[in-house]
C-alpha cells in the first residue's frame, strides 16, 4: 500500500509539472503516463478518466501551493504583518517552488473560463476558498486597527488579486525585471488606500 | 481574388471565435478546417502551419479588438475623458463583440508564458504596443493637467492592466455581476492617486 501511494503521489507530482507549464488542458492519460514512465493501462489503475486526473491534481496544486505561500504566515502577527507575509509568499510563488512553470489556478481562470463540468466547477471552489482566506486576514487587520473600520474587504480582495494576475503576467509572460518592484507599488497604494 | 481573400477573412473569423474559446493552443489545422466547413487540403491553400494559423489569429485578434475597443476613443477629449472611454471600451470588450469566449490575448499571457517561439514573440509585441499606446493616452492626461506631474505613466499602465486581468478572471471565470463595479471603483482610485 505505502508503495502504491507513493507511485500515486509521484504521478501527481509529474501532472503539476505538467500542468504548470501547460495548462489542464494540455494533459492526456497518455502524455502523464510517458513523464512517469509507466504504460497507459498502468495510469488506468490510479485515474479512469482525463477529468479524475485534472480533479486529482487540482487537489494536488491546492496541497503544493498551501505548504509554499503559507509557510510560517501564522507566526506572523495578526493583520497588517501576516497579510504582508502572505502576499510576500503568494507573488512568484510557482518559480520559487520549483515548479517548471506558473501558477496552475491563475492559468485556469483564464483556460477554463468558457468550459463548463466538474473541473471548472473545481477551480471555482477553490479560488473562492481561496478569496475568502485573504478576506479573512484582511478582515482581521481591520480588527486590529491596521486598517479603517468599514473597509470593503471584499473589494481589497478583489483588487489585490488583480495585482497578483498583473504581476504574473509581468514576471513570467513579459519576462519584466521590474515586476516585483511595480507588485509592491500597487500593493503599498492599497494598503494606504485601507488605512486612511 | 475578391472571393479567396472574403474566404480567407471568413476562416480567421472562425479562428478568433474558436481561440477566444480554447486558446491558441487549442487550434489544430484539423478543428479549423471542419469549423470553416472546408478540406485539411484546401485550409492548407491558405496556410502552410499552425504556428501561421496562430500567427495570423493574432494579427486578426489586433484588427478585430481595436474596431471595438478603439470606437470613439478619439473623438474623446485628450487626457482624462479619453482614457475613461477606452476603459469603458476595453473592460468586457470581449463579451460585447459577440465572440464566444474571453480575450484571446489574456489568455495567452497565461497561456503562453512558458513557451517560446514565434507566436508567444508575437503576443508579447502585441502586449508592448498596447501597454504603450495606454502610456501615451495616460501621458496626455498628465499634459492637459488631469493627471500630476511626474506621475509614473508606466506604473498606472501596470496597475490598469492588473485591474484588467482580474475584471476579466472575475467577470468571465467567476461570473460575478459585482464584476463591473469592482473595476470601476479600482480604476476610480487609481484616479485618484493619479491626481494627488
Amino acid at each position: 500500500v505505502k508503495a502504491a501511494e507513493a507511485r500515486h503521489v509521484r504521478i501527481l507530482d509529474e501532472g503539476l509539472a505538467l500542468i504548470s507549464r501547460e495548462g489542464l488542458q494540455g494533459i492526456t492519460l497518455g502524455i502523464l503516463a510517458e513523464r512517469a514512465e509507466m504504460s497507459k493501462s498502468g495510469l488506468f489503475a490510479h485515474f479512469r478518466s482525463k477529468e479524475e486526473v485534472q480533479l486529482q491534481l487540482l487537489e494536488h496544486t491546492r496541497a503544493f501551493g498551501a505548504r509554499h505561500i503559507l509557510a510560517h504566515v501564522m507566526e506572523a502577527e495578526e493583520g497588517l504583518p501576516r497579510l504582508r507575509t502572505l502576499v510576500r509568499n503568494w507573488f512568484g510563488w510557482a518559480g520559487r517552488s520549483g515548479l517548471p512553470g506558473g501558477c496552475p489556478l491563475a492559468a485556469a481562470l483564464f483556460e477554463l473560463d468558457d468550459l463548463e463540468g466538474p473541473v471548472r466547477e473545481k477551480v471555482v471552489e477553490m479560488d473562492r476558498g481561496w478569496r475568502e482566506f485573504l478576506g479573512s486576514v484582511v478582515a482581521q487587520a481591520v480588527t486590529h486597527g491596521h486598517f479603517r473600520s468599514g473597509l470593503d474587504t471584499d473589494q481589497f480582495v478583489w483588487e489585490l488579486c488583480g495585482i497578483y494576475l498583473g504581476h504574473h503576467a509581468s514576471e513570467r509572460f513579459l519576462r519584466d525585471p521590474e515586476a516585483t518592484r511595480r507588485a509592491e507599488t500597487a500593493f503599498e497604494a492599497l494598503i494606504a488606500r485601507a488605512r486612511s
